[in-house]
């Protein structure tokens, strides 16, 4: 019998790739080690649990451990961490909780370890009190912190899509929250259009937000009492540090597995890394830009989930390719939404051989005479010398997932013009005549056009 | 100095023409000739209006006449009607309301006369209480005619979008509606998945619904009271007859302007018809299906408006193509939104030479542990040979308006396979992690696949 398909990492790039796997070949054997409990969970969920939306942490499992082993026949081994990987007798090494290890050989393997969150070297991070989010474990930590402490204000370090979501959250829950963003904007891939709409509702709500504000570390006795800043300090009695993250690739790394240029696991179109047999998927892989057509790491679950179902079609016989990202993005922030998709950053277009030329307009989700007309606030970025469509930012109340419409523009390459004249859907309850991304789209043609005759 | 810019019809496509052309070259004389009060008025809006949803007939006007005339500087004349075009001359010859007769030289002239509802040759057609909706002044009649008379129920003639958005505005008003539909189904457009879950739909929202129904007049002494069908007869206060458009075509005919395939007016890639200098756009003119390539006839808002502006681009003196239409299409049902876009119909799409594969599924528009996951039934159908998607159609009580994503790929030619690796917008409040239209882009592109193996 062959050597198993082994994945390294219970989550959305390994469960999909071992689910789709067996679904493809179930002659073949599929062995996952997971070093903690949890499996196939939603992790962008876990904000919406802190906050009370969702009853049960168990709610954001979306397959058992059970499932997956009774009814989907994959050897799923919790607890079970793989320490390291030999490309030349094609083995990983396991270790479990327990303190064993073992062998285990590979036909193919899929390094599916996932991302951490970025823990800067703050004072005090070891204080009662601090966490990061990036664990089901911790955000059930943060959960029964709140319950059991009763925390009045806290403190988010970093104003991402974590600090965005928990501002909310924890807002929620009755705590005076002050976040804090070492930047001159919060949501950082969204553009300032769509991040100053964000901060002025985030302030609003409540939340203090303290701008291009460096958090120096943590003050104390056993819990956390204050925010250290360079000239100041906020009490506190709860801080959430959430700066990003960092691909977990240090086993692969070890192997002598490449990284690509954004220091994640470098992949080719079917999720190969530079060794053989050896796949990567999920938040520790890079991904290639539909864009700028260069390796990106963007780690979000749609990613996660479509390259591991590739991969499990590929490693099952079938050679499939696992597509690319647009850096499509969406956050909730408190009754707004915001998304992203493609290239907004300026400097990033023209690192990538774009002349970006954008417009930001502000149009109803609904005609003026029909009930609930709100305003969308839209980004749209093209290339000047092709027209291109690069990318496209929305916030509002109301209507930020059509920015779908533009991921799939950006996709296919469409032109600002051809943007212009898709046929979208019109009826008062839905849209008005001129769905505000036409509307974006007639006005950076207009642009585009003017600044031709310039 | 040059004849003047001609528009005939101040609606959507005239008025759009008339704004552009004036912006573009503020020189250029413009004039608009309507043969009503109304101009540039969201028909669409009306059962909105009488649903009571709209408080003022007049909140449907976008741009009022004064506004054309002073701000825009349109030479905007109401109650003109051109009965009479002259090619060889260049002149079009107008009828004023109070019966004078003048001709009119242009330079260029824009047909955009729009389209009636069609009257089918039922008895009792003119009784008190039988509507048609296809006019403000129409719509004002309905309202008055529902204040004064107070009736009970209602019958409408036609279960496409009009006869379902006046079934929801009748009920709404406290009537108890039943509905005739000569068909199968309602919603003829957007296929029998779609058609079926409107239905139940409407039902349960208390509509008697007589599907193969074909009515044959109406009975009553002065005012409509009965409904005749071929073997019985329903009492009514009230008929709406809603059966489709025809478009109004009779003086481009007579003037030898080419009609198409439709039998709506036809027109080249600039919206020129078949005569030099005389442009057509539209609910009274054809456009190319962006599936098919062919001719095709969709008498809605944003075709008509696109292609007006696109013509009052192309005289003002910059060649503007119309773009091509998708049939794509909204509709409000109650708490249902249904949509669609591309070809749907397995007959049309074998007509222009594809073989339609497709599938309908529910997904929900939300991750299961979310608060307000439901389920949107999706139809996708694509091409076996291509796996070019040619079109879709969902209903839901929420996410009807992601079928742009589906138009979008349609223009684009996205195949099955292009159309699941998009990467779409998730987060929890948003969408699942695989958006409903991606999970039908996975079913359908695993059953092309496994016809393949046959």
């Amino acid at each position: 019998m062959e050597d198993p398909f082994v994945i390294v990492g219970g989550d959305a790039a390994g469960m999909s790739a071992a689910s789709k796997a067996k679904r493809e070949d179930p002659e073949l054997e599929v062995v996952v080690f997971e070093k903690g409990d949890w499996v196939s969970y939603a992790a962008c969920g876990m904000p919406y649990y802190i906050k009370g939306t969702v009853d049960q942490l168990e709610d954001l499992v979306a397959v058992t451990p059970d499932q997956f082993r009774d009814k989907r026949d994959v050897d799923l081994r919790t607890n079970h961490e793989v320490v390291a990987i030999d490309p030349d007798t094609q083995t990983v090494t396991v270790e479990t909780a327990d303190g064993e290890r073992f062998e285990q050989p590979y036909g193919a393997l899929l390094v599916g370890t996932g991302a951490r969150a970025i823990e800067p070297p703050f004072d005090g991070f070891d204080l009662e009190g601090v966490f990061t989010l990036h664990s089901m474990d911790a955000a059930a930590a943060v959960d029964t912190y709140i319950d059991e402490q009763a925390p009045q204000t806290a403190a988010i370090v970093g104003g991402g899509y974590v600090g965005v979501e928990m501002a909310e959250a924890l807002t929620e829950r009755g705590i005076e929250v002050s976040m804090f963003e070492m930047l001159p904007r919060t949501l950082q891939p969204f553009g300032e259009a769509t991040a100053n709409v964000v901060e002025d509702h985030l302030r609003e709500q409540g939340v203090n937000l303290y701008l291009e504000t460096a958090v120096e570390g943590f003050d104390g006795e056993a819990s956390v009492e204050r925010v250290a800043l360079e000239d100041d300090s906020i009490e506190t009695d709860l801080v959430i540090v959430g700066v990003g993250v960092t691909p977990n690739v240090e086993i692969a790394e070890e192997a002598g597995i490449e990284l690509g240029p954004t220091g994640a696991i470098a992949t080719d179109e079917h999720g190969r890394t530079s060794v053989e047999n050896v796949y990567a998927a999920g938040d520790c892989a890079e991904a290639t830009n539909v864009v700028t057509g260069e390796p990106d790491h963007v780690p979000l679950a749609l990613t996660a989930n479509r390259t591991g179902r590739a991969i499990g079609t590929t490693v099952a016989g079938t050679p499939t390719e696992t597509g690319g990202t647009a850096g499509t993005a969406i956050v909730k922030a408190f009754e707004l939404g915001a998304a992203r998709t493609g290239i907004i950053d300026d400097e990033r277009a023209r690192e990538a051989g774009f002349e970006p030329v954008s417009v930001t307009i502000e149009a109803p989700t609904r005609p003026h005479y029909y009930p609930g007309a709100i305003e969308l606030t839209v980004t749209l970025v093209a290339d000047r010398s092709s027209g291109r469509v690069l990318g496209a930012s929305l916030v509002g109340r109301d209507g930020a997932k059509r920015i779908d419409t533009v991921a799939t523009a950006v996709h296919s390459g469409l032109t600002v013009d051809e943007l212009e004249n898709l046929d979208l859907a019109y009826a008062p309850p839905f849209s008005p005549v001129w769905d505000p991304i036409l509307t974006a789209a007639k006005v950076l043609g207009g642009k585009l056009e003017s600044d031709d005759e310039c």
